[in-house]
């Protein structure tokens, strides 16, 4: 089977660095936990709520996000059976590009560049998508697997896995 | 319908710069005419076939690149009526991601960041894929246009198109 995986939120975590970088410029708390259904600028003051687009296009903000717990272990896992592919939305950021290759290169050096897509829209063949968002799904003719994040929550209507422990049942 | 098009020799013209940089450091002639079925390596001095090497690794080989005759118009033309995407198989060169994106905003930018793709394996869903290289249609469900080059010149059992010109006829 042909397994395509996002990055941000699924394999990467972006959140925590956010977290961090509004800690130290506007002060918000290090342990603020995000309410369901809400994005990270939710909980910021309208007033520092740019910050998020500075950081984000920002070279180096990639670079040096920690790994989502298990995914390291269980892409290996899925590789053992399957093709997988990692599928970014990297374009909408030019900055992002290198970072989010050398980022793959230095946690995920058995993922090849074959298997490696940066994109805008996912118009992917593949028979499983592991995403956190549901807007990726759209086209998509294969199974989703949406992959919990503070903002997808409240979503209801999607194959939801929550860890990558989960990914691993649900496919293996 | 959904229309992907590969970059290299199909919208823009890495085989000029190629020959112009073999010209500065090896003495290659400038009016060099690949033959039928050769790559650019086929003409060079096995000595210094590593440079090709070099040159496509190097940042700014493919930011300044001629843009192919009848691309951009082409593909304004394909746009008034279908979905027109970008997939190149740029993640085999790292340092051509950026000059990549920043080649195409200068010389497209009215396709947006939505509707460009790098990757490796070209494991899209679209209707129709324009490129230069056959192993692209491997595994492509949707029409193949092979995009005449030199290389593949002694290629047969695909529609082919040579121009710009034969793209519009051949869709349109």
């Amino acid at each position: 089977m042909r397994i395509a995986i996002d990055m941000d939120e699924v394999i990467a975590d972006p959140l925590s660095k956010f977290i961090k970088l509004y800690n130290r410029d506007c002060g918000v708390p290090l342990d603020l936990v995000l309410d369901p259904g809400n994005e990270i600028y939710h909980h910021v003051p309208e007033a520092v709520n740019m910050k998020w687009f500075d950081y984000i296009n920002e070279k180096g903000f990639f670079r040096d996000l920690p790994v989502i717990p298990g995914a390291v272990a269980g892409i290996q896992k899925l590789q053992e059976q399957h093709d997988v592919y990692i599928v970014s939305a990297a374009m909408e950021f030019r900055n992002s590009l290198e970072d989010k290759y050398d980022w793959l290169a230095e946690h995920f050096p058995f993922i090849s560049w074959q298997n490696i897509m940066f994109c805008g829209d996912k118009i992917i063949e593949a028979d499983i998508l592991i995403d956190d968002r549901i807007k990726n799904f759209k086209d998509f003719k294969g199974r989703p697997l949406l992959f919990s994040s503070p903002h997808n929550m409240l979503i209801t209507g999607y194959e939801r896995v929550d860890t990558w422990e989960q990914v691993l049942k649900a496919i293996l």
